[in-house]
């Protein structure tokens, strides 16, 4: 299968067309889900693409003319299924609007640049045009980052999907890459294993990002304790600004003033279209191992987390379950086909619950450890010895193993909830280790609290990823019963709540998924009132028409 | 002795009046310079201070007495010492003006604000009266960071100087600890030391530099390699501007837009004052090894340090001098008094001469490893592995111990050279694997080349240290006669000589010593048009009337 092909890939949900999170071999899956949210099952049907009306383009023929010169025939699209999925991310929100059709704003075009020249005729004609660009890497935004609502102020909208600049170059001797924006996670990934070396950047998106959406949203992935956020890694970029091309250089640090690189990191197509950029590679580990490791409580292992990261033991993937997300992960495991394997399964819970652990009530962290033998040995004692201090019990590799194998897959979940009538939306923040128990149970409060506001059982799971010396991101995922007719409105309200209980308790508004359209009103409120206004003239100084992702930031 | 104390440092030169870097227990640093460079030994005085004149104030009687209601007459200055020492930096440049009293630019008045209110008010007297501010931490600046040159553009000018801002406060949870801008290294690093922690900053300016200034040229520590730059340290800050207050927020990392933090460091005083910032701690180690490793030849060693970085290993220290600077190194050596050492130190020589080593054609790396004992072990024992593979073998940690203890007295030597007419600077770059050969070759050329062309002998040694997985920086420190009575001339020659070698060969125009006004004639040529001209605009931005140091950046 291949992320760039648009047809292979659903146009109303996660994912490639055919492939799903399968409920068959977790039997408890629904029982659980049940009982914890009071769930009224429903199915819920996607409109056909027939039956959807979208907004006429706005574009004249004479400008769709002008750009299929540009462009060429094939580099170019305003067919309906394409209008569709490129105007839309992948937020809940999205995806609501998606299934049932209700469209009410929509760009006129997409068009595929195969290199800057066109790019920068784009931006010419969009100045003349009153014309929005948005630029598109995967699309798998969930923070309103596509989409063109204000449509008045512009005489039509196009989406400038990078899919095809994908070009790559590698230096083995300074381990570096060399990439165009438009790359995909696993072909940039390919490239670079086939050199032995590999860039380590894992967001749970990993299949359907792309380059440029990593650096444009400051993502990070799912080894990023190791390997760093994208901003991390990065070592130069190039940038086509309707004031002329921004490119620096490629250096492994420097002293010469402002950053220009982080100011184009998190911009979020709205200061330049990033047409491509240096990042570091490391070398493919010799040695990998994966723990599990049961904690009776989530702030135990809270704490031995801080005890791990600062004593400098570094893993590349380091998440803990509280106890609400550990009972879920444990309820919607998959049922082994091996009778073996069930045996032994039932004889180590019962070994655990004769201990006073379980997966009922007790904190499940995963642990990848990456390096030379030696190195992983070393960090794997030194960081079992802190567990053990902190009450914990290893339950060697076979879960790490199995969150690994499915890291990819949880994303299709989604569409099986919504297919069923449950919400589902996740949150991110970060905080330092001194606000974060208090940040964890009142965030939480103010979701459970949300939800039951609508009259609704909320189930609220949260696990902390993403370490820091100083601190971590806290990741929280929310269920409840769809209010019917009523899906937006209804995840809008517990989207504010739970965003406002963030900013009061220290958190950060994103960690890993930015600004966009959705979290713009609290910009502010995270950057202040200067802040916010110098991120806005800086918009102005490079994008002084407004045309490229106009919306963004607020 | 106690840096923020003015009349303990010197006027016109390097550290505390009476220190100096002792040539008597060091026999060989005459013979040896007088060979390489051909030394016409002279003595050059300096200056008596009554016979320095210096430009009349420019400041009416009327602002001044503003400015000291602001202050009070216990926080202003305009003595004749402190107008002296705060119109310059410590540059060769700055250092040979001082010496001979040659002044053709001062600042006004000296104020010492003890809280932000104070910033405020001179910023807005400032504006509204036409004077420049040039924010001032601990003096040290090298590149012409300090000056008021071009001063008919304004009707005076205020040095801000910060010592007296230096409230500190540690966070033992998340490990951090916010400090007022004006704190010195050592004040620091003590404050966090006595929590077990240790911020692992030390600049070879440690003794009397300030984390405002710091922050403001990103500076680098020689333990950079462990514990990054002084920007990867970086967790928030808040900055005095024109337009407003700029304050971030303290968490580990994010994703909401451009980053703020990254266009206040390196700004180099011209977008805002820095009031205080957040910055990541670390445990003290409980273990450090030192060690001395000596190559055949520099080249191996440069491979040896890039198979190291790649590998994962991280010391915090990692020096390695090329040939001549590890002959250097060895001429310069402090005799020991103890005679069993001495007949020891020769049997060593005797030994490495027989195994085809040698300190005069040799190349010299210190390592420094840090961490818990069984940390320390495993890298020790990966780098010498690493090093022998290149051919290396081990001193021993008596060299390291060496390098350790003289490396704040290092910069004393400067002024016993010029005492004796000797020209001594240096310039630094950072650089991709794949081009440090070739740049380390041509720059030095480059720098000999500029000398001859003089007609003086060459010195030139180099080291490289902050060692990067992509690049490292390398450090060129050039010797020669001084062009008497010519010695700014012959100086700005050869730096701008080596400066146009290091771009040309792709390094950084500086690491960490930043651009100032002796850089900025090159700022753009590394950051670009655009690049240059956005970070021009955000000083308009932040500082719409020039009145931050208004000269940096060009
Ligand atoms: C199921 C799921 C899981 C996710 N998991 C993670 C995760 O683990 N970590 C994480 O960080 N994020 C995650 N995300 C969010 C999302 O994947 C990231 O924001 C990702 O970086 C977006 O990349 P993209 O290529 O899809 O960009 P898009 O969604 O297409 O675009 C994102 C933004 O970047 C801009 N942009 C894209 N390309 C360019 C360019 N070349 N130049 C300038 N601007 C550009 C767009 O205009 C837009 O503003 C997840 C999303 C989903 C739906
Ligand atoms: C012998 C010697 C050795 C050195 N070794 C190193 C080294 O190893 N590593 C290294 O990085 N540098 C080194 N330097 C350079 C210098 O020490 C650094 O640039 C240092 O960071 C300057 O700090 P300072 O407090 O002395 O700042 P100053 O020299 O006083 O000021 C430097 C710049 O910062 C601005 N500034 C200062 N404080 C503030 C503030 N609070 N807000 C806004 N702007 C401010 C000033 O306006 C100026 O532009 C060395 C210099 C010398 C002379």
């Amino acid at each position: 299968m291949n992320p760039t092909k648009q047809n292979t890939r659903k146009w109303w949900g996660w994912g490639y067309v055919g492939k799903s999170y399968s409920i068959e071999n977790r039997p408890n899956v629904w029982p659980f889900l049940k009982q914890k949210l009071a769930l009224t099952p429903r199915k819920c049907r996607i409109i056909a693409l027939d039956d959807i009306e979208l907004p006429p383009p706005k574009l004249t023929a004479e400008l769709l003319k002008e750009l299929t010169e540009i462009y060429g025939e094939n580099n170019i699209n305003t067919s309906k299924v394409t209008r569709i999925s490129h105007s839309f991310g992948q937020s809940y929100g999205d995806v609501i609007c998606l299934r049932k059709g209700n469209i009410d704003h929509a760009i006129d075009v997409v068009v595929y640049p195969r290199n800057e020249e066109q790019i920068q005729k784009t931006i010419i004609m969009a100045s003349k045009n009153r014309l929005a660009i948005i630029p598109y890497g995967g699309g798998t935004s969930v923070t309103g980052n596509l989409e063109l609502r204000n449509d008045e102020s512009y005489d039509g909208g196009i989406s400038m999907d990078m899919r095809k600049m994908n070009m790559i170059q590698i230096d083995n001797v300074s381990q570096t890459v060399t990439a165009q924006a438009g790359i995909f996670g696993p072909a940039l990934e390919e490239a670079v294993n086939a050199q032995g070396l590999t860039l380590g950047h894992f967001p749970q998106s990993f299949e359907f990002s792309t380059l440029g959406g990593w650096l444009a949203t400051r993502s990070a992935g799912q080894n990023s304790t190791r390997y760093g956020k994208i901003e991390d890694m990065l070592i130069s970029l190039r940038a086509i600004t309707p004031t002329g091309i921004i490119e620096t250089k490629s250096i492994p640090a420097s002293s010469t003033g402002p950053s220009i690189d982080q100011l184009f990191v998190g911009s979020e197509g709205t200061l330049g279209i990033i047409s491509q950029a240096t990042l570091q590679l490391q070398p493919l580990s010799a040695s990998t191992e994966m723990c599990g490791i049961l904690f009776k409580r989530f702030l135990d292992g809270v704490q031995a987390v801080r005890a791990m990261s600062q004593a400098g033991i570094v893993p590349s993937v380091l998440r803990i379950s509280d106890e609400p997300e550990t009972e879920a992960t444990f309820m919607f495991r998959s049922q082994s086909a091996n009778p073996i394997k069930r045996v032994a399964e039932k004889g180590g819970m019962w070994f655990l619950n004769q201990r006073d652990y379980s997966f009922q009530k007790g904190s499940l962290m995963i642990l990848v450890f990456e390096g030379s033998p030696q190195q992983v040995a070393l960090d794997k004692s030194a960081a079992l010895r802190i567990c053990k201090r902190h009450r914990a019990v290893s339950l060697g590799n076979i879960v790490g193993k199995a969150w690994h194998k499915e890291r990819f897959l949880l994303p299709y979940l989604r569409d099986v909830l919504l297919d069923n009538g449950v919400m589902i939306d996740t949150l991110e923040t970060a905080i330092t280790w001194d606000k974060i128990n208090n940040l964890y149970f009142n965030v939480r409060n103010a979701i459970s609290k949300a939800i039951e506001k609508q009259g609704m059982k909320p189930l609220v799971l949260t696990h902390m990823s993403h370490v820091y010396r100083t601190g971590a991101s806290l990741y929280f995922i929310f269920m409840a019963n769809q209010k019917i007719d009523a899906e937006l409105e209804q995840w809008q309200e517990i989207k504010a709540a739970t965003i406002e209980a963030i900013l009061h308790n220290g958190g950060t508004l994103s960690h890993h998924h930015g600004v966009g359209r959705d979290h713009a009103r609290w910009f502010e409120d995270e950057v202040g009132h200067l802040g916010k206004a110098f991120v806005l003239a800086s918009k102005s100084y490079f994008d002084p028409q407004h045309i490229l992702n106009p919306e963004n930031f607020g």
